[in-house]
Parts: structure tokens; sequence; C-alpha cells
């Protein structure tokens, strides 16, 4: 199996990765982008997010978190199974999962198991509610998390019912937070020689996203509103909202007194520098109903682009609201290479992302398509674990790998 | 000043932090809690979310994301205050920096001229769109980030208007992303024996956590709905909502038909599991408005809690929609000690977190509380810098440190 040159910040590195659907997918994502060679190993029916159809909808998700990976099926339930994954972990760096806790350790794998055999290898492992609390059975999906961490409660108009964030935070936030803590160990590792077991829960990592909103709880106790609608989170900034233009909706943000004013001259109302309901922060923000009436009543004449391009060049913080296609196609992301147009050969023509992480000065590492299902059951356990065909033959026969 | 003693992480590592509000401050009150020295530096009037006010709502937020830093003051503005920022430079291992593209080029301190007095130096950088792309030059902030990003545009139920959510994550989505680009950096250094630029946008750090909603753009084109309210963000799940009950609301979410079954039991209602409209993933998303009134006739009999301890027997995703006061007291996050009590010298008896990146083994390092501006100036220039007393009366005199 060849691996990657050594010329990425992860080049030389080997990851296992046992995870399923976002979190722990994601960190693998962002290992192999970095130059990880990723081996994903799967049950036969293939990880959830590749077998749940989910009419079709999860067919982009898995190709936007699954790019340069090594598939392989592996059956862990057989003793065999085991026996070829731990000569895998012996050759790893990295091991990757997000079953729910007490799983590994049911198949003979756990973290102590795999240490004997390879004292160097990182071992990250996330779940709902971490491993060692009093909620550490309970189920946890991203809907759930986004329940119990406050998410869903502080989403939304206060006068409507609460609504789920769109975005699947608390599985990423939890991904790219367990990223984080693997390379914390690798690095760590650099200096103690041993790996370490790292672990991130999706609801630790979702916590400090709330700081507005939690600072406003603080603040103000019982009179905070549950849910502030696209006012700021912590009411604490005005104006900040979105706001009706004649072809869909702008938002605008004037942290600073500065910003203010620059929208007054933008808007032909300079006339109201002196106005002391506009004056400072604090003041705009006992107005807010009237700063939100004068913005509006502006924005509403013109389009939405028209407006954004207006305060932008005055250096105001505004955006028109896009749709999720305008983003899709967003222009400086293509720009960046952080989105690229890519020939799946499942999928055609499609928009897929790269790294959010930029290593200035390496070119990006080419972005190769998802892989079906044992794909690289040959190159792994053939050429890099060394089974020959005869082996892999009877491996296929006895149900240990597909 | 004190360094660390050997034991965690990040041990025997210096940050230099010149950045503000959330994003950068993230990454660096990561850093701090896995065991690096944190220099924070500000400028005279404090960072931004130091000294906003923000009726309060602030103060928290700045406690929950400062802990573990030192606080030095330094005008960067004035040719001593940039020749002292040098030499802090030169014994650093890691900036980090969310200014706006070109701030710091332009004080003279840009990376490449930092690289000449530290090439080990690992220099990390958040901005709202990046440094190449043709929005670089675009105010961002967590609320625009939303906009472009189609998080706002993708939260809310179909009928109203877009929300945006609660949670600030384009900003925390950008601080830990800049957290994760500088560990594999730092380990990457280990080899080459060079520190990289490593650069994250707000807006990249964003975009995969609409997968799912990409992913139902991608498989139903134009007849995608912009926002599915708490439904699957794919449409691609069913039971996936909040209901109502007797005292607020639950979610729950069931992606397998084992879930379904269960929560059949649970309702009493096991007369049902042959119904053809509830049989498969398939069906239950195509009858979605029967799934949901049938478990919503139920869940409005019981209080949200009782819901949710029956169906988490049974094994089935399901939260109480809990609020911030709720979510701030959590049991299980302050049995890990995610979340602890902590006195605090402005603020009284606080909930602070600790870092989601939980290394198995090692004891959390003590959350020391935020700390006054300048408080460490002199630790930091006098005994770490190596200035004498009078050489820092004469810096205070100059204004090149506060």
């Amino acid at each position: 199996m060849s691996t990657e040159k050594n010329h990425y910040p992860l080049s030389g590195i080997t990851v296992i990765d046992l995870s399923h659907v976002y979190n722990g997918p994601y960190a693998t994502f962002l290992m192999a982008m970095a130059g990880a060679t990723v081996i994903k190993v799967e049950p036969f029916q293939g990880e959830h997010l590749r077998s749940r159809g989910d009419m079709g909808g999860a067919a982009l998700p898995f190709a936007m978190l699954n790019s340069n990976k090594k598939p392989v099926t592996l059956n862990l339930k057989s003793e065999k199974g085991r026996e070829l994954f731990k000569k895998m972990v012996k050759r790893a760096d990295i091991l990757v999962e997000n079953f729910a806790p007490g799983v590994m350790n049911r198949l003979g794998i756990g973290a102590a198991e795999l240490h004997k055999i390879n004292p160097r290898l990182v071992y990250g492992s996330s779940s709902g509610y971490g491993k060692d609390g009093p909620y550490r059975d309970y189920p946890a999906m991203d809907l759930v998390m986004q329940a119990m961490c406050g998410v869903i409660d502080s989403t939304g108009f206060p006068e409507q019912p609460p609504v789920k964030s769109g975005a699947a935070l608390c599985d990423f936030m939890a991904g790219i937070h367990l990223y984080a803590a693997i390379m914390t160990a690798l690095y760590e590792r650099e200096h103690t020689d041993k790996g370490r077991v790292v672990e991130v829960s999706m609801q630790d990592a979702t916590y400090a996203s709330l700081a507005s909103n939690l600072g406003m709880l603080h603040a103000r106790g019982d009179a905070a509103p549950a849910r502030t609608g696209n006012r700021h989170g912590g009411l604490g900034i005005s104006p900040y909202n979105v706001y009706r233009t004649k072809d869909g909706y702008v938002v605008l943000n004037a942290p600073g007194d500065h910003h203010f004013r620059s929208i007054l001259d933008v808007m032909g109302r300079s006339d109201l520098k002196e106005d002391p309901r506009f004056l400072t922060r604090s003041s705009r923000v006992e107005n807010f109903a009237a700063v939100d009436e004068l913005i509006e009543g502006w924005t509403l004449t013109l389009g939405r682009n028209d407006v954004a391009q207006r305060m932008l060049a005055e250096k105001v913080p505004c955006a028109p609201v896009r749709n999720l296609s305008e983003v899709m196609h967003d222009e400086n992301m293509h720009a960046r290479g952080s989105l690229q147009w890519v020939n799946h050969p499942d999928l055609g023509r499609v928009v897929l992302p790269h790294s959010p992480l930029v290593f200035e000065g390496t070119q990006r590492r080419e972005i190769e398509p998802s892989l079906p299902l044992g794909s690289a059951n040959e190159a792994v356990f053939g050429e890099w674990l060394g089974c020959s065909n005869d082996e892999l033959k009877a491996l296929k026969a006895e149900g240990v790998i597909s």
C-alpha cells in the first residue's frame, strides 16, 4: 500500500478509523486531508451513513467526509477479524472510534488491550456524554444533544416554539474537538514516546458556543429570555438582526459606535448621529426596536445584495442571507480551494469540501473521491499487512473480510 | 515567571495570544487547559470582549474563555512595544491572532517578519473569509458568517422567516479548528524543526456542519425546502422532531427501525408494529405527519422528563429540551469536571467550563480564574523577559506598557 510522500503535516501517520456518520469521520477526514493514511474499517453492511440510504440525502454527506480514505471491511465479531485488526493496530499511530461507551471493551479491543499491543497508539474516542458520567449510557445523536445542551431552547423567536439549529453542530463540534485532542496527544507522544487515550463528548464540545446566551443568563437571571430570534444572544449589541429587503433578507451587525455612524451615512441619515437614542452601544440596545425599525425602513427599499455591497463598502459587517445553493457555489471558498468541483464516480460532478485547516506553503492534497465499501481490502490486508492471495481468499470464505 | 511542570500534554509550550472575543481566545483557552503557558497580550483598553461592557452580558463569556491565561498590556503601535513583542516571540512556540487580514503586516509584525526572529514559531491566524480570497477584506462576525454560510437560511420553521442558531457556531467552529491546525503544525515541527503559518476561516470551518442539508439539496435540487423546523435537516429520518409535553418539549429521534419498535412498545402501541406506514425508515419518512401526530398524542399526556426517562430506558434517543440554567447545572458535566464551580474574584461563585479535550490518566489542570487587564505585566516583562524594575517604570512612563 503506497503511503503519502513526506511533505504534508501528517505524512507517514497511519490512522485506523472505526467511526461512523459525522463525528468521527469528520475528524479522520481532516487527518486524511493533512496527509495521513486513513484506513476506514467498516462492517460488511457499511457504516451507518453509507448504508442508510436516506432517500439519497446521505450520498453527498458521505462523499463530503470520506475523501482520501481507504475503505476496508472487517468482521470484528470474529476471532480472526480481531486478530487481523490487532495486526493493523500494531502498525498504526492513531485509532478513532465513536461507538457508544463500552462497545470496544465488549469486543475485546478496548484501549487497554490495544495499548498492550502498541503503547504508542493514540486512541481517540468520542460519544454523546463521555465515558465516566452518569449519562454515559444514554443514546446520543445530534438532535438529542442540541436539546440537552441548550441549543434548541436558545434558538428561534421568543414568541415561537424553540427550534434546532439547521447545522448539525453537536456532531461536528465533537468531531473537530476529537481531531484536536488527538493532535495534542500526537505532539505529546514525540516527547513521551507513549500514546494517550483522549476523549471528547458532544456535550462538552458544544457548551462554550452558547457563551453569549450563558452570559445573559448570568447577568439577568430569570429575566433573561430563553431565545432572542435574530437579535444578539446576549441582547448586548444593536443593531444586530436579520432585516427584510425587496428580495430576501440581510443581516447587519454594528458592534462599535463607529459602525453605527457608518450605517447612518450609508442610509443617508447622518442627521441622526447625535440622536441620544443611538449614540452609544448601551443606548442603542435600550432602543433596539427603534434601531431595527429605522434600518428595516431603508433595507426594504433595496435588494439584499445591493444593501450588503453598500454596507461592506463602508466596512459595516453585513451579508445577504444566502441559501445553500449559493453557499455551495461561493466564489471565495472556490477561489481558496476549500470547495472544489470533483468528478465523483458515483455522484458525477459535485462540490466537495477540502479541509478548513490551511497549511501555508504546502499545496493542498488532491481530493480523491470516496470509494465503495471494501475497495482497499487487497491494498490493506494484502499489500500492507502481507496476507497472500490464498490467505485473502480464505479470510473471505470464513466471513472475516468481504 | 513560573511555567507549568512537565506533566500536561502542552507543558513547556509558550503561547503569545493577540486574539479577541470568541474565536482566537477559545483556541488559546484550550491550550492553557492542556498545560501551555498562555500570555494574553491586550491593548491598554483591553480586548473587545473585556472592554465592551455589554450591560454585564460579556462578563461570564470573558471568564469562560480566559482562565489560566497571563494578561499583559502592550502598545504594539509604539516602536518599543514592537521591540518588546519581538523579544517575546523569540522565546515563544505559538502565536495566535484573529485580526482582520493585513493588520499584523501593517503593524510590521507579520508572519514573515516573525519567522526571521523565530523560525520555529507556529503562527496561527483566523479570520472570517481567509487571507487569499476575494472576500478577504469583508468584516466578519458570527451573525454575518451564519448568513453567508447558510446557517440562518437552514434554521427555523418552513413557514416562518429564517433565524440564526442560538449558538455562536461560526466563531467557535473557527476557534477549535484554529486550535486543531496549530496542534497539527506543532506536531509537524518535531520533524521539520520549522514553524508553520496555519490559517482557518470561519467560512471554511462552518461548511461541513450543514452536511445533512447539503445532502438534501443534492438529492432533491430545487424541491429541497430551505429549512425543516425541527425535522431532520435532510428529511431522511422519522420520527425526528421536537414534541410538546405537559410541561415543555422533548426531542425524539429514531434512526433505526428497532428504535421505532421500541417507541411503540413504550407508548403501549405495539399493535402498530406491522402498520405499513411505519415499517421502514422510508415509509415513516413518507408518512412523517402521521408519525409525529401519533407520538405527540402520547407525549402530551406526560411531563418531559417522564417521557425522556421512559424512552431512555428502552435505549431510544430522547431528551428534554433543557433551558440554559439546567444546562449550566448539568450533573453529567459537573461529575466529569468539564463544568466546575469556581470562586471568581470579580464574579463570585460561577460555573466555568474546563476543556472538552479529555486526556485520560492526567488530572485536569486546576482552573485559575481570569485576571484583570495587565495583571501579569511584571511576571512576563520582568521575571520572564528580564526587564529591571527601572526599565519597567520607564516602559510605563513611555506608554509602552500600562
